[in-house]
């Protein structure tokens, strides 16, 4: 449970919120279901037609991530790694045959089959960075779409705003209905800039992040299981690895 | 087809012209020839003025992908390789002559015919990527035109829209006229931002995600055929070319 | 000749002043010189302030180039280096001194001399690759000028805007003055971002892409020299130096 | 302590404060919790929504450091390498040992340690790089924190003002209303663009200044810990550093 | 002396001046002291805050390099390392002390040491590359203070409009005082506008060219450095130079 995040949705919306109360605005003032369909509307169709099916369901998925990210332990990879080497130390490569079968992460169980198999160091890297470029590049993709969806929602929150300025201007010479029109028209404004500013933005933002953090993780799975390879003793490759966790 | 390219734009269109609808506007007030001969007129000629025929050409004719992409099998790639690594196996590298000859995407084909000529893997890999790369350039580049028409679009909408308003700064003390004069003058700043938005940007985005999968396969298909010139064994080629599958 | 680019300021200015006509626009309405003074003027100082003389003579004298670009013969480069190759083939590298004597294109011309002087490749490579990033960087230095100018002139537009508003200001209380001295300040906006976006921006593209296209005829030329050194022979040069032709 | 920076932050806030008093302001004119309500609360949502928790609270942390830097001293660093040069020329490297022991910079210590153990200088390298390279790349995470929040705020500020013109537009056939509700509007954006522009931004920069220098230190160190491995002498080693403290 | 920067300053002052008179201002419309007092407060609280006082001292002081650059001879430049290695032919690179003493220039006359001392090629690259590297970093950082000074300059003329117009609204219901409120207003627009865009944003540029025609000069005379450590001979190493001459 990331609670910072739901913390900061919460945040903005009652700056949003709490601030139209404390200016003396009504909430009733914010509501305007044309701007809402306009905003929503055309920042999903931009991001439809932009985004590959894959990588737009992708980027859905991993919204809960923002949320809630599955946990990522870089204490426990060390010493993961580290019995790893213990175990390579006492048995041999092919000891890691049964702990390879056990293991649940898919990548780190990779690692270890390559070991088992005997492949060159150089080699076991290319595979490993390979499949970490990869599957950084690929979250990075998704959390892209909620970044072009923070670009698309303020131009189209002023495409709606222009088209009731549009609707407004009709009735320029009636003062009495030209403020209470003009309103309605800003509230497109509002809503594009504050998905964007208060939702989209930091999503990607996050999603970033987390996708920098899980290459990290993954980089140092590579030269844990680099390090087994190349047969360094379990102490040497524990201290090597700490940079990882320290400096996170 | 791309279903969702078809429905991003068309959800994108409703947006506006639903919204519109809902906020009480007539459909005609979204209708100004005079706005779309600037607008369109404009980013035309920008783009003519900036980009080189070729270039130009080239991104007329890949607006097809965005909506009708051709096929691009990752999957059946690999087994194709699987497949040239077998006969390479039991005939050796002349035995591809055939398989190359009847091979017929023109990638993939000079990837065999280097094969048979026995060219060393480096050069192998030079010649690839050079191709690789020159293609990869040459679809972003065609990408960067919808890219900057983008670019252009808003701002030319601003052009038109100023335009509007000089006119109509003509009649500031009648009031009447003011109102639908200012209205046809905001079209123009819908089209830009629209046609920018809507359509030009996402279609540029979308270019570029195909030209990146386009290099990915071809990645894939070197690092294919440079396996098979290193004499790997063919079910080690399968396991090494699948991460370029899974994590696409 | 670069019909296109010709097409596109004429299309870019009929836009405009064709779409003022559509509005209803008069001509005159757009001509107002001192904000032709005030954007001119301003675009240039900033230009001169911040570039080199040097560049800045190389900035306009390019400027044909958009027009009437010098050709560039990829597929008559190959021919060449293929010539060469063969002269080589048969009275060695030595046999090219003539070649090198009759040859006009000074960058060709160095490389046939460093064949001639026996010239170990790496070192052919380092020197024409020198040659060609400072060639690249210069031409791009050039181009980057109208880019800033076409960074500069819509915020000198905005100047030339404001100022006319402060202008017009003094006589607010005066509404029949007000509207045609707010048009007048408009045009400063319409000149900037005009000449940017139709003008300045399109032709810094241009001779980018202009540039770019030099350096891989010289990237070319340099991998013909290179395997001519490294006495490859003709045929394959040829299959090897077509990539460059097929996928520019 | 950073004076230059606290008479930044004095001289930006009398700026603005002194330069209203001139203009006939009122301060109370400035004052309006509304707008700070929204302005800090949308900016601190936003920031919160994107930053992890651990970087989060490093940015708050080095924050102190905008103003009262610890000490970074680069001359002394030399003077320290060199020592430890001397003491590795008379005694070996073993005799670092006890230098080691008594040294409190945790990264030079680490260093030293390597040093000690006899380890290779590529890998010396490898393993400092890495931390060096880490550290970086977080303060750089925490730099970009104020940097995303200078971002936001001038949208909040937007939304700030937006939200007040609607509540004022409610007003409009009053205009005794309609200028203090809309000065009143105008102050949120005046608190997300100086947020944004004396604060928030200024301090992302000096941040990022400061993690580079502190890059460049430890480079130096790095430098001056594998000529020791690699047993240069002490003085051809100060002058390889020298360059580090005399071009920064 | 750099004529063309005096004039560029001039000729945008002129245009700004020029073209207010020509509309028909008067230049006391353009003079406003609490507008100037927050935007040169602003903009330099916020250079302040944002940069380390070395690099804010260096920026002043290069500033002088933008009207009265210091000479920097490419051609003498070479002659000078053809005369070195002349003499190092002759007299071998022990030769060189004397014409190490009295060379003037730094740079040089470290490069001269390093030869003299005799080092290897690759480490005299190593430490003069080093040194290059930091300077042209320290160079383009001084630079970078006139940048973000043209990035805060026009947000702060904002500031300073909105706090005039917040002035200007508590008198909405007379309109002969509101033209000129809103006129004075707009001056910190321009301030902030034009102090960016022709003089702080332009002087960036300059600064930066400058900082990498230095790199380059310094890139030359490390070149013939190394050529003159390898014993090539002075004409082959004339001929490799003039490829930094020619193509500057």
């Amino acid at each position: 449970m990331d609670a910072l995040s739901i913390a900061g949705v919460v945040i903005g919306f009652i700056a949003i919120v709490g601030g139209n109360y404390l200016e003396g605005g009504s909430l009733s003032a914010l509501v305007n279901l044309p701007a809402a369909f306009i905003v929503a509307g055309g920042t999903f169709g931009a991001a439809a037609l932009q985004t590959p099916l894959p990588r737009l369901r992708l980027a859905l998925a991993r919204l809960s991530w923002v949320f809630a990210p599955p946990p990522l332990d870089f204490q426990g990879g060390v010493a993961k790694i580290v019995r790893w080497a213990l175990a390579a130390r006492k048995e041999g490569l092919l000891g890691l045959e049964t702990v390879a079968d056990s293991e649940r992460d898919a990548f780190a169980r990779k690692g270890l089959q390559l070991l088992v198999d005997g492949s060159e160091p150089d080699s076991i890297r290319a595979v490993m960075e390979l499949e970490t470029d990869l599957r950084e590049q690929r979250d990075v993709d998704a959390a892209r779409v909620y970044e072009s969806m923070g670009g698309y929602a303020p131009t189209i929150g002023i495409i709606g705003a222009v088209l009731g300025l549009i609707h407004v201007m009709g009735n320029l010479a009636d003062p009495a209905k030209l403020g209470p029109g003009i309103a309605v028209a800003f509230v497109a404004t509002i809503y594009g800039v504050a998905a964007a500013n208060l939702f989209l933005l930091p999503v990607a933002s996050k999603l970033r992040a987390r996708a920098r953090l899980e290459s990290q993780y993954r980089e140092m799975m590579i030269e844990g299981v680099i390090a087994i390879a190349e047969g360094e003793n379990p102490r040497a490759i524990e201290l090597k690895l700490t940079g990882f966790v320290e400096h996170r």
